[in-house]
């Protein structure tokens, strides 16, 4: 998408110097900090550290992280234990992406394939550049069958507003282009139709604030920043239209894991009949599993990211610690939407009523 | 309560020197300054920028206020039209809080019926000092029948540590001593029944994991700070026992207005089947409505207090700048959780159902 006129990705490689480059998303929006990947170390810390977020942003990245094992300084790239307990290691960076996963294992599978080293190199380049073109693919279809649900409401409303709430950072940023819950609201935009998104400030990280705000901002899209408590309010008073989220991972049942506070959100939206909808590429659904409360385990991150924010002060990045310093904090990083609360999923082969069967008609290919 | 082995309040008259003394709670937790309020306009300067906050507080320091105006270096205390202007000066200070003129006007009206002056200034004193000591009775009574309510889990949980989630500071640093949501805790805790409180950070202002973990801290007991986002998820795994929470103003028929994401919390307490208790001195209810979503006006305060983030820093208090400087915000300071999503309400008088007829039959007094 547009930075100040430029088209950028959150990940790319650069042919010149044969290097993954990454934005550092950590001091978004005050600084565009770029790094290369140039070992298994960097990538695994550009993952847990959260220079990159998103599922489909950390699929593409350990997706390139195969191939970064490969070439790293101190290869053993034909040696397939080591590159299977590198790759171990790569997933292991974030347990519950499960995008991390699904992009590692497929360019080892199609890395384990080749025998001869140059041609195993040249396989996981080309399979991670795959992925990232699937994922943009992916990305814009999500976006051409989203907007016709505004659409809807805009006509519905004869050309008012669609007002749009959405939690955390599902935008090009995570999804290497377009996003997944934003390329609605970006194919709207661009088709001119009006919109207007509440972007939740999503504690702890604000993501919302901190990265779709500047998304939105960079692109012309008009949105109000509000905090993560008001989006109850907000829908009580009629200025919510249509929330639109992505996720983390979904079950085949269609409940969904995405970032801590969805859940309450959508609990706002059911009880102000406010249609819900999850956005996501298929690879996102975990086709094992059917009970989201049951069976995903919940990552607990570090309550430095509660007691401490990051800001521009005085033209600098700062981090100030908000409560007492004796006080712990718990910093659940995700939380689990049950089906019954999910009016529908927008995906790339169409829209469907989260339900297994609904979904499962959709996806033939992955009944049990 | 305690702070470091000592007893405080957040506002006192202190008989040596005979001043007036507050916390000013916007650098607490980081510093606990003191402050002497000896002009009118010391006074309102502290309720205006927020030394002290909260509805029974707010009332307490504008009925010290009227003692200030009468004892002040430049006293005209003899004069009674003097004496009037300064009192509406006082309650211009913050003229949505209904307990401003309240307070201001009681401790008036019972110095303007003191011919002389020393009487006057003794009268107007002892008033202050009474309705300091009549909320800090409500504010123990509340704490008492709030007791039972976490004892009985408490038994039911064969004495395993009570979890209660609450939501923002109603505390005694806005109740003078005790709290509303807070007092339930502290009896409770001063009666060794096991007890954690989950504490919602309370966005924008932070007045969870400032001040009520400052709080529970001091007295010492066991809280963890959570972000507003993760109430839900803490519910939904059986983290939670109980929710309790204050309120600025509550309908007859049981409609809360609260801090801004009470409502999101009700929600995910009812989803749950959690308690949801609101506890509050009875001058807290607007005996004049019932529909609190279309009668209660909710404030929308300055978008810089989303924007910025104040903490400390490098032993500085600073805020930081979150968002991208061009994006907009809005900051809706309180929602209304409709009384279907709320268990009881626990007052100076007993607890009752949240439903008109039952809050009709513990204040009869109140009837139409």
């Amino acid at each position: 998408m547009k930075v100040d006129g430029k088209d950028m990705r959150p990940i790319w490689f650069e042919k010149e110097s044969e290097t993954v480059q990454v934005i550092d998303q950590r001091f978004l929006p005050h600084k565009l900090i770029i790094e290369d990947l140039n070992t298994v170390d960097d990538t695994i810390h550009a993952i847990r550290e959260m220079y990159v977020r998103g599922a489909p942003l950390i699929g593409a990245t350990g997706a390139f992280g195969v191939y970064v094992i490969l070439v790293q300084e101190n290869n053993k790239g034909g040696d397939n234990e080591y590159l299977v307990s590198e790759c171990k290691r790569l997933k292991d960076a974030r347990p519950t992406a499960v995008n991390l996963s699904w992009g590692v294992d497929r360019v080892m599978s199609v890395a384990l394939n080749r025998d001869n080293y140059k041609a195993r190199v040249k396989a996981a380049l080309d399979e991670a550049l795959k992925i990232v073109e699937e994922e943009v693919v992916n990305c814009r279809k999500i976006g051409e069958y989203g907007m016709s649900v505004i659409e809807e409401i805009s006509k519905e409303k004869n050309g008012k507003p669609v007002n749009i709430l959405t939690h955390c950072n599902a935008g090009w940023l995570a999804c290497i282009e377009y996003g997944t819950a934003t390329a609605p609201i970006y194919a709207a935009f661009d088709n001119n139709i009006d919109v207007h998104v509440w972007v939740d400030e999503t504690r702890p990280l604000n993501q919302g604030s901190r990265l779709t705000a500047w998304e939105l901002g960079k692109h012309g899209v008009p949105h109000t920043i509000i905090t993560d408590n008001a989006g109850g309010h907000v829908m009580q008073h009629g200025m919510v239209d249509l929330v639109i989220v992505g996720t983390d991972r979904t079950t085949r049942a269609g409940d969904v894991a995405n970032k801590i506070g969805t859940y309450l959100k959508a609990l706002a939206a059911k009880d102000n009949n406010i249609p819900f909808y999850v956005a996501l590429p298929s690879s996102t659904f975990d086709w094992e599993i059917t009970d989201g409360l049951a069976d995903i385990p919940i990552e607990e991150r570090d309550p430095g990211e509660i007691r401490y924010v990051q800001g521009l002060c005085n033209g600098k990045i700062e981090k100030v610690l908000v409560p007492p310093e004796a006080s712990k904090a718990a910093n659940h990083a995700f939380d689990v939407t049950p089906a019954r609360l999910v009016t529908g999923f927008i995906t790339e082969r169409g829209i469907v009523r989260a339900a297994e069967k609904d979904i499962m008609s959709l996806f033939p290919d992955k009944k049990k």
